[in-house]
């Protein structure tokens, strides 16, 4: 049960310290200030008191057991402290310390696992940046920003560019459930936390940043019954990018056509960048899966090619429209628009233009999905036609994404779709490129 | 001339209102707000006063001829106020005013080309969205946010879209030059725009939006003879995209394929995406092209890895290092490190380090170009990986790129890269698309 470690009622920080270069000085402080109601306990026998808060000499002195222990001490010192936390009955532990087998030290690495296993404490790392669970406010990590909650949970392989990538999700408000650092997976791995956040009733989406996976089967296993989309970035499909990848992660668990096989058999939605990565799991964790016949409707014809060019690039399907979706929309398109798909509406951006079109389109038996693009030119509120959107969508269970393009005058719109959980980007290929990956998956559906 | 246009000494707004509803009212209230220095008359024979200033009845009542005119009024007064104009002496003319070949009133636009040609007038527009000359502190256009000063010229067909991207672009705090709307081109088109560009001494790159080209012939002359850059986006390459554009433009002056060979003819870099169209225009607006062969370097293995996989997708060759750089390597890396290309520091972000291994790298005899990426893990001051870059570069000619990745917390560090003009993005695979079109461009010189 990996609860106990990302749901926990209790944290002891061992290495807790009152210098603020190490990390646990920042992981208690993160702890701290993100708001964590459980009780927090620090620990190390060189300090009394750390961010006024009582300090013990060691886990064995704290006045209860805790569920989760969390380790920040140098590398040589783990051990001893992870057989105070078993001996304590601590329920799993968190190893942020590094120095494993990421630097070759394997012995160490396989010593810490066994110790672990013997008293049944389940694992993270070592060498992990640690996790953030946003529902119980607890940033059990290194991050200095606390993300925005949401529906998406991110497991990435540890190391500086996963924390970074963190780091830089939360700058976005992206929102997000748990953020998990694998670090050196000696105990939990990829497949654990999988199998953790299937069950999860926060987590709509699994987003992952692979660099390696050592039990393939086993992964393939998990991912392939997990009633949720899981969208992955795999690094090193190139020739020099897997040599780099073999002195990186130390091991090279197979080529990259084999992860490839591997992610289409177990359903994982493989991305080819990071804001793919991103851009698709906002979508899928918010919107329905989408089958292929991709409507697209803007008030400015130049970004509906745009969008149109780049789904024929992707494979998608823009279908004719049917005969009476034609006679409806020649009923209150200006004269001089054309009903077609891509549909413009030759500059009208008002609420009822885009209501009438969007409600239009949606019923034409032949879109399975709808992308609506509103490009700004300052005569328009730019909130009327979104709230256009937001009507048009309700009662309908065809997707719809947005794209809402221009400056700082549009925020308000923006705000307005996020609120209706209406996927929204700021230029019309990131919006095809995620909605392309809604249909990926709803054919990943219809195969299970 | 187009500089009586784009750099006018005085201006006439004809149109100018009170009514803020009204073109003539934002055009006017940009214009000023934005701190232009030369003449400003409003002209209205309905108001006696706007925005604080004297209204005269026609242009034909202002105290001095004019350079430019800006033509604000219903389409169906556009020829009196035009002959008025030509009649004044006004040197050339922006026609603001919607309702000509756009809405299929041919006829009408071709009488107004007349009437500019027959004074000798040159004229942008009808239906452009006007233009933006930030050197002259000069908004003459209805885009509601200044931009940035810098080096980038956009040329972008008129319509809501051009309007909401340059709005965009302001918003994201990149530096234009000159920005022209160039709407129906019924005089002055994209190739007159180039010729003025190629001699501005402000322009150092040249981005364009299009959606279709009249005079083929004449653009590949003009753009071969361009000793800058010039990256356009073209849209319309789909079945359904270029069904669409043919009623969005209402001529089509061919097909895709045709516009691809033509831009190969020009030396025209060709975007495919909104996003590659800017970032890569930052790219060639303040660095050199680049021969290929690529040193990707990072402080986060998979950062460094995902770089070198869509360099790989891209074309691009990263080489493998030569002996000499090797070993120099070896001196300076940890020792769990490997001397590579990509070459990844084992998460050292310190400036010794990023200093040392740009140096090295750069002093390879294979590569043409460097790819600096930092991931950003809080225990390292960013900027100071930042000015080792900086430092670094200082006297060497192959071009630098950076990707700076993380939360706010990189944010100065950015700021210093920028200031020395250091082309930087948040995501690698960004930067590494920017790289391959200095490659592509350093190709086009070669072959001119």
């Amino acid at each position: 049960m990996l609860s106990k470690i990302l749901e926990p009622d209790s944290i002891a920080v061992i290495g807790a310290s009152s210098n603020r270069e190490k990390w646990g000085y920042r992981i208690l402080g993160n702890i701290i200030s993100a708001g964590y109601s459980g009780e927090v306990y620090p620990v190390n026998p060189n300090e009394g008191e750390v961010l006024g808060m009582r300090c013990y000499p060691s886990v064995l002195d704290l006045p209860h057991r805790v569920d989760l222990g969390i380790i920040a001490v140098p590398a040589g010192s783990v051990p001893a402290v992870l057989e105070e936390c078993g001996r304590k009955g601590v329920r799993g532990v968190v190893i942020v310390s590094a120095g494993f087998s990421e630097v070759g030290n394997r012995e160490l690495e396989n010593n810490v696992r066994d110790i672990a296993r013997d008293y049944e404490m389940r694992m993270l790392g070592p060498n992990t940046f640690g996790f953030i669970n946003t529902h119980l406010h607890l940033n059990a990590s290194i991050i200095p920003q606390m993300p925005e909650k949401g529906g998406i949970s991110f497991v990435t392989q540890s190391g500086t560019f996963g924390l970074a990538l963190v780091d830089w999700a939360a700058s976005q408000q992206m929102g997000l459930h748990l953020v998990v650092g694998v670090g050196n997976k000696a105990d939990v791995d990829d497949s654990d936390i999988l199998e953790h956040l299937s069950a999860d009733r926060h987590t709509k989406t699994i987003m992952m940043y692979i660099e390696g996976i050592e039990r393939g089967r086993r992964f393939i296993d998990v991912a392939s019954r997990i009633g949720k989309p899981v969208i992955a970035l795999k690094t090193g499909r190139s020739r020099a990018g897997s040599k780099a990848a073999l002195s990186h992660t130390g091991s090279l668990a197979g080529t990259d056509r084999i992860y490839d096989g591997a992610f289409k058999q177990a359903g994982v939605i493989r991305a080819w960048t990071i804001e793919e990565l991103f851009d698709s799991a906002l979508a899928l964790s918010i919107s329905q899966p989408a089958d292929d016949g991709i409507g697209i409707i803007s008030n400015g014809g130049g970004a509906a090619i745009l969008a149109a060019d780049l789904s024929e690039d992707l494979g998608l399907h823009l279908p004719d429209l049917s005969g009476i979706t034609v006679r409806m929309l020649e009923g209150v398109l200006p004269a001089i628009a054309t009903p077609a798909n891509p549909l413009d509406t030759a500059g009208d951006g008002s609420y009822e233009m885009f209501k009438d079109v969007t409600d239009i389109m949606l019923s034409d038996p032949g879109i399975n999905a709808l992308l609506v693009i509103y490009v700004h030119a300052e005569m328009v509120d730019p909130c009327l036609p979104a709230e256009a959107v937001i009507d048009a969508r309700e009662g309908c269970d065809k997707p719809v994404i947005t794209s809402w393009i221009g400056g700082k005058g549009i925020g308000t719109a923006v705000k307005r779709l996020e609120e209706n959980r209406i996927p929204n980007y700021p230029l019309p290929e990131r919006a095809v490129v995620a909605l392309n990956n809604l249909v990926r998956y709803k054919r990943i559906l219809k195969k299970r």
